[in-house]
């Protein structure tokens, strides 16, 4: 089977073209009374992307985009690719060309970079402490609104998996909807039947639970998932048990790097975590102009 | 003078709509195969907003934002304002109206309040660690591509101030412009002048230094302000005095809630800091839908 | 159980707007130079909806979204809702207000109810041939561009149900990706379980096959659903025999009114049929304005 | 004077562009979670295009729009233009390049290129019907809501002509228009007099008429073209005698393939058909993969 | 007949909407930070729109616009209607409301009232410079790129006609267009019965012409109006003779409220001027706020 | 340092694009039916842009993005750059290309040009009025709505300066906000306070005056700029001598061609027109297509 890291799809590049103008847009980079007044209009630069903390790159193609998106002549000379794990203090890429266009996209470019390589980064963090065992770590609908589609992709750069896209391509059927059908005489398992027979056919119905008593309710009432809510580690055990053979199972709730290794040996498929994309830190990287080779 | 909060400005309402539909429309929250095919259409629901952990809230504008986009009959009831502190365990609005599109819009209006109250809460911290002292704690360029309006005003809601909005209205000379203006044969201070000769005039200019030999060169030439880059809590001091009288100092690079202090203490008039936006953990916030008064 | 019909969800009523907003500048509603020129600006009228042909009435909505969107006075005043089936010579609504507006948007709101009715009445053509048996008539991606959501709600009006709205939210390994996996060396065994590794966990995998050895090859390789293609009969009653009880079975390819019901019968669980959206005859509408009773 | 066919202006590009990528957002073509899984990236392949049934191709440049939107490399290797008539069983064009983009945008490639196919090959039909006697086919506002350009074109290169475009480059009086003026006391001519004074003066004014003396009113207050609507063919042929030098005449309502040479033979200059646009059925068309050909 | 006046039709409210949002946006107008740091959020204002110099008042739709887009609780309330003349000194209405968003939104209302009071006021002076004689003043297509309806609009309101609205309204054969099929072995004759064999029927077919050769050309050609490009006036009276009872004939060129009544004594049906929306001074209008009335 | 001339960064270009491709649109120029149906498909054209009037030209490169974005094989041959006077008679650069694209985008490409050529000619001649005083000539906000970053450009090519862009990147507090001020008992000192203490701090503050009461008020205050709004000259020069060494000094108001060299001589350092931009003459340009050369 093929390498995975290769066949990771970059998302829609005409959407992250519109994400990248309506940056540089609002960063006012065409607006530079800075650099327009300062650089000359034909110098020609050279600027190292330079980390200055460990971690694993990734954005490299919204780099490329937002360089030549103000200044098409501006060229990305890269010596590793998204994916790569790069130590403190290595230059692992250089822009080079007309050097105004380059320091007014500087931020907007180092903005998705950072973000991203920080989602990368947090998520094989994750992905190691799991090593190993056969688990899938998942991002959730915790993204950043409008960056869904890239924060993604860096999950799936750092070695993690995607969760559903959104609402339309997935039926999970939470506290809130069982809540609700509860309060109108329905079980889980007549919630389980309705939403099979108003949905499309070829969506998986999977089920969250917070203890063993819903468990066996969504189990026997034939959910193909069941996601465990926020269980302790011993309970999480006995319904993995309970599910052996008949579903698929996913943990989601507090999970840690500390922990994470610990609730993957009880034998879950699947183990989601919102905090990968809603509170990684960004990668520390910075773009160094070099004077030297200034023109 | 008027109290501060209450006038932090909001941002654009019609921008932060397009934000919210447009995280609905990512989220598929218009074609939500769970509750739509659970939920029943006339079903009327309530659910408490409850913080999990203390912080600040910021965002409940886009909160009913969200809510009213979905549905217009879906109402926010507020136990509290942006800018409170609240405890962990607090439930500090509830949202009532039609169950359904409540469901539907619950992650995105989340992901919003969860991450501006993160940014509000990063901010009060830094805030109430310099508490007393005559500094402005600021925000940076190095926000989420799209959403710097709303980060920024988080971290008003927290009690920072906010630097420049972008490019286009400040004029900021900052180590590559004076790499560059140098591999041209200008010091400082012709960077300086040309920078006034060329840019509107009612934008003061700030000099990026990172050594007391750029200090001077900055003051002498006239700055407006200087930025000091990464410098130790000792030479940041000798800044602040050759800068006394002469012009504002802003401080920067690698300040957190430990440090701010210290560095507020060498009489700087602003400290800047970009983890406020690219690194704050987001607030944990949940809606728990009542089921004792689903109707 | 709900009645079926009361919980179809409308498409986004955003989008719809924007829809409709599109269409009337499309045609020129806001310069209509013989309206503007002839009928007077505080001239009120009622024109009455009229189906010239007996069919299923679909898209009440959308009309109102029209006449509204060019004037908020005008009024729609129904006598009868999405999915009634009216007779020849019916007047099933009224519209009320400014004469001139609603002149302007007449042909606007009859193109979305003329094609969303001829949707929904084709619909309800093929689910009548198949009736009482346990078959679900489902449309297919062959929709018109930019029209999908509405186009799939006039099936689901007409009695029919929806098979994944697009690429994203159901994994359909097709005749081209059969032989795209071959040329790789890959059977179908191995495609689905590559598809499986490296799509999200809440998709069923459907397989399309067009002779029995196919069938079984998918059947055994663990596909959630089997789509025949263009099968027939008496070879479709033998795969739906080999897939009793492992898969769910979808049959595909020129279904007409008059062979649905003998697709049907060899016991398939879903039929699917492009023609209802790419090839449905609009249903004939008029909006005739009452001379007697403009004021 | 210059052939026909070959002047047929195609649509603003910028607009199909626009088109063609809203269809390929809303197809999910970037999200192909099946191609992405089961295609490797750099895996070439080559697709034919074969009509299904006979007809005229219309809408190429629409294909090739759609596979190079998802992928610049790929290339439409065309045996046929626009216009040509091509039969059951005929490969009349090749796609070639990387094949999982290809499968990603062939939905949406074939629902333009089937539609507007269909939409030329009716109108042919129509043509053809009343071949040799002076009339032009036209097309009237019954158009796809947001497709009017596209279909319009499709029209002109199945041998008809294009009616207005819109409300705003014709002044037609229809028979709510003229409903409004009598409530007015004003008859057809006083309301042909009151368009021309307040419309532009580079349209002509055309009436709709429904019986002879409406016929006689419009001829004689000055209309340049009157529009026979819904008449029987004996009644047109006295409404084009009394027309005959005075004014230009259009024929409409319920035309069809077997009575279209009939109404022609009235004498009238234009014949117009909705259903042209509105009921066409799509030609029928499908991409063949190559197997034999995949690298 | 109707007053003229009365029945001017503004254009679409929606886009009139889109272009004063765009310029709120364009001019900060959400951002205004002079405003939101010294106006108290709560303080209430009156402002009067005083004329500073006599003319014609135009746009107060659009100045309603502007403020309400801003703050939905300001009011304006008007002492005049569009078309009204009034003398330098009048305040012609109020803006009563929250202070801070009247002066947030005050240039853009400003600007657009004072181009289109502008352009109105022009027009009137055209308009009554040929005063009595049986001639329409029209606009051209020489407008502000995006502002054309609202341009149009103040024609209109000045007291002028409208010309076609763009290329695609009406047949319009220029200098270039005769060179184009000179070159191509054409005469004037040809090119017209070109035109009308490949254009929609409803489009009349005006012919430019600069002597009279061309003009009779043109006439015998059957053109259904004549354009008289720049023709001396003794010259323009042997062409309207030529003209008269075959075609209807403009006038322009060089234009001016000096020799408009000379021109229009020729007998010319129609006289257009591009001066009247690209080099009209704009109306000198204030927003002056009433300190006293502030609370 | 660098000539002043080279350096004018134009704006965004894909703001550009924007704006001409919608004017494009607004004026039917993909459904030019005069030039469809005349010139034919393969036709080649020469025309050349020629000064009707003396002025200065600006605006060349919208000129070919609006020949490039309707057909992308058009070029524009230059002899002049923008700010290159020219007088009149002076053919100062060819079009050359497909005719029929040519014909339909000229009147768009003419109306960029002939504004932007009106708005600098407007400019230099200000600029040369006040040739040789220390004074910049400066635009203001009175700018066409939508056009701002256009028309700023012209005014810089003119030889003239930019103020703030928009009310985000200036404070300047204008009679109406010290109205404000004053009816909450603030003085002119305290607003600049207030408005230091709740704005960024890389703005200055800019006051305006009336009389020289005002003026001593804010040149105390410690405003940055004072603005003189329409005082008489011999108050102004006395109102600068007041200032002298302690802020800097903008007039404005009724500033003329006639005086404003008397202005500039009485040391103020900017002096501002929204003349420049509300009311400049467009400079007459035609298109002379060469029939000698068409193809």
């Amino acid at each position: 089977m093929r390498d995975r890291l290769d066949e990771i799809p970059f998302p829609d590049p005409g959407q992250v073209y519109e994400l990248v103008r309506a940056a540089l847009v609002e960063d006012g980079a065409f607006r530079d009374v800075t650099t327009q007044s300062i650089v000359a209009p034909d110098q020609q630069g050279r600027g190292n992307l330079l980390a200055k903390e460990s971690g694993v790159i990734c954005g490299l193609t919204v780099v490329v985009t937002a360089f030549t998106a103000i200044d098409s002549e501006i060229e990305l000379r890269t010596r590793a690719v998204d994916g790569d794990w790069v130590h403190a203090g290595t230059e692992f890429a250089s822009v080079v060309g007309p050097l105004g266009p380059m320091l007014s996209a500087e931020r907007v470019a180092l903005n998705f970079l950072q973000r991203l390589s920080g989602i990368a980064t947090a998520t094989r963090a994750m992905v190691q402490a799991a090593g190993g065992l056969p688990v899938r770590i998942l991002d959730t609908r915790k993204t950043t609104p409008g960056l869904r589609s890239l924060e993604r992709y860096a999950v799936r750069v750092g070695g993690g998996y995607n969760h559903r896209f959104n609402l339309s391509d997935g039926i999970l059927i939470k506290d809130n909807h069982i809540a609700a059908a509860r309060s109108r005489g329905l079980g889980i398992a007549e919630a389980i039947r309705q939403a099979r027979a108003l949905s499309p056919h070829m969506l998986r119905v999977e089920v969250e639970v917070t203890d063993l008593d819903e468990t066996r309710e969504a189990v026997e009432g034939g959910a193909d998932v069941i996601l465990l809510d926020n269980m302790g580690v011993p309970v999480m055990a006995q319904a993995v048990e309970m599910a052996r053979g008949r579903c698929l199972v996913e943990a989601s709730g507090g999970v840690t790097v500390e922990n994470v290794r610990e609730i993957a040996e009880t034998g879950v498929d699947f183990i989601s975590s919102g905090s990968l994309t809603h509170s990684a830190k960004a990668l520390d990287i910075n773009l160094e102009v070099m004077t030297a080779e200034l023109g």
